[in-house]
């Protein structure tokens, strides 16, 4: 158990960006938020899965939308909203609260909602990255029911998926009424056993962004490189470095699209790579050939600062550096691979680990 | 009280198509399935406003989608499906269901929920026509709250809209998950009071749409001309005569929406009526000049046989009469036109009462 306060916030939400590969909504005015909330309110709670009771229910929150729309149409207590609609429709609450993806401005909105009810946080999430639709939870390729769901706005709407045959049509009903709703809304899910969350879930993930943060921020106040105090916290690669020369970038069907050109210096002068994304970075190439795919995490930070780069945000003549990171195991087993695989997202490419 | 039976259903649906204005999804294909479920299970009670208890509850059942989509994508049960999850979202039944809207096959939509639940049906609706969106109802215009609503697909997914801060929002997010769900779906409405059908129905329609199919089969049998039959039964007037030319029809946005055009025969020789509609027919010009508006009942039955066509089945060379009937009076105070007269749906056009 440990106490989530503005600093550990602050860190969290840059761990959170790092471990977000370009997505998960912006981490920066995540925080920002969550903190006026903890200033007002006190700290937030965050649980270890073992330190659950063993007949708690956990309710799992979270974000959905394009990140090109929700750095302007800035969220409020949707969240809440979600919160409040769906524990109506049940009937009753949960013990405790936990995010959908670690990545992002999404790794910290349970804690509005844990901060308006005192709920604590599970540390954890249904990822262990960011993925751009709902169907992509390890709480429900391992077995957790997707339904009921409720998506809510900022207005005052709320819809409640009571049934959906499967997390695909659940993420096909809540894409389009979240785009109705101003394409950027937050979501909660009927809630998990302790069992479930033990076993489903991508467990420590908030203690490991956490840790991440501080890392990045370490580096910073020493004057030291904050690209091996990550690597040191989260074992990865560098991919490449460069300056970001070209971005192609459009909101469409209720998500960000696109792709970022990076011209290689130092020791990667001469080269190019193509990062291409759908919220979240899913594909690298370099020169062409494929170095890193989904479900791996591929992650854009400022090579001085260490601070990641959201893919709503990437723009030309940033200095980067690219990292990659082994997904969590959970999405590397077939059924995993199904639903988040470079195939999934229309790539004829089979998953080839990265290798540190 | 009265018994809808298969031969009342049969003589519904062909007043309903009438009073469709070419919507309201197809009258024929409505009748059929209603008349297998009476067929096996017997007859489906009609009350009138009048005969329901003074505490009853009453909810509305109907569908939603493009009719061009609804003759090819059959619907199923799907009517049961939403009266099903709204039921278990509520924890209650309700004493009776009532239609949202008395044209086309969406008038006799509830006598499937309600052969297989033993409910009756009141004798009114919520448009005393057809309308293309949902905020268009009688019900929500005089103060009836437009949630907690259901929509059901025949595979299995529902989703509940728990609280909508307009009918038009509703409208927005209802239809973008008809959309996902294939573009034809079935909703349910939590319950009226017997006080609000009373003081916000359209009544007595159901009985108006048997009597003019009566009216077009008694004229068939007996060999005479159906037009003066149905104005006998619905005060309206005939705006024109002619052979349909021209067809211009698609499918966007989860609404049929196009124009017929027709060249006049006998008194209209020469002369040209284009219909613009968007599911149900919207606006009538004669040589350019327009004749009839919505919320008016502009609507196209054979010339010979008095069967009403619907916008989907339009074709070239077709003989048709255009009818014209006056709105019920609840479509023309301020209110009712500020939803559904000429300007709610794009033209800058006043409304003009046809003249009979």
């Amino acid at each position: 158990m440990w106490l989530a306060d503005e600093r550990a916030v602050e860190s969290i939400s840059i761990g959170a960006g790092i471990l977000g590969c370009g997505g998960g909504s912006n981490p920066y005015i995540g925080q920002l938020r969550v903190r006026q909330l903890l200033k007002e309110r006190g700290p937030v709670t965050v649980l270890s899965a073992e330190e659950l009771s063993d007949d708690a229910r956990v309710m799992c929150i979270g974000g959905i939308g394009a990140p090109t729309v929700g750095i302007e149409k800035i969220r409020d207590y949707q969240s809440y909203n979600a919160y409040n609609a769906l524990t109506g429709f049940l009937g009753s609450v949960p013990d405790a609260l936990i995010s959908n993806e670690i990545g992002g401005g999404n790794s910290i909105e349970p804690m509005i909602t844990a901060s308006l009810t005192g709920l604590p946080v599970v540390d954890g999430d249904g990822m262990g990255r960011a993925f751009p639709e709902l169907q992509m939870k390890t709480y429900f390729i391992y077995g957790v029911p997707c339904y009921p769901l409720c998506v809510a706005d900022e207005k005052g709407n709320s819809a409640i998926f009571s049934h959906a045959i499967t997390p695909l049509w659940l993420e096909r009903m809540a894409r389009a009424v979240t785009v109705q709703m101003g394409c950027t809304a937050c979501y909660a899910l009927a809630p998990m056993t302790t069992q479930q969350v033990r076993t489903t879930a991508v467990l420590g993930t908030l203690t490991l962004a956490r840790d991440l943060g501080e890392a990045v921020r370490g580096a910073r106040s020493s004057g030291t490189d904050p690209i091996p105090a990550i690597l040191e916290v989260c074992p990865g690669k560098v991919l490449f470095q460069g300056k970001v020369m070209d971005v192609n970038r459009r909101t469409a069907g209720g998500f960000a699209r696109g792709s970022v050109s990076i011209d290689g210096l130092a020791a990667f002068e001469g080269e190019r790579m193509v990062l291409e994304y759908q919220n979240e970075n899913l594909i690298a190439r370099r020169d062409g050939e494929v170095v890193c795919t989904t479900p791996d995490l591929i992650t854009v930070v400022d090579t001085d600062r260490g601070e990641p780069i959201t893919t709503e945000l990437q723009r030309y003549g940033f200095r980067v550096t690219v990292l990659g990171f082994p997904s969590p195991e959970h999405w590397t087993r077939p059924e995993g691979l199904a639903v988040v695989g470079p195939r999934a997202f229309g790539y004829d490419l089979d998953y080839d680990p990265i290798r540190l």
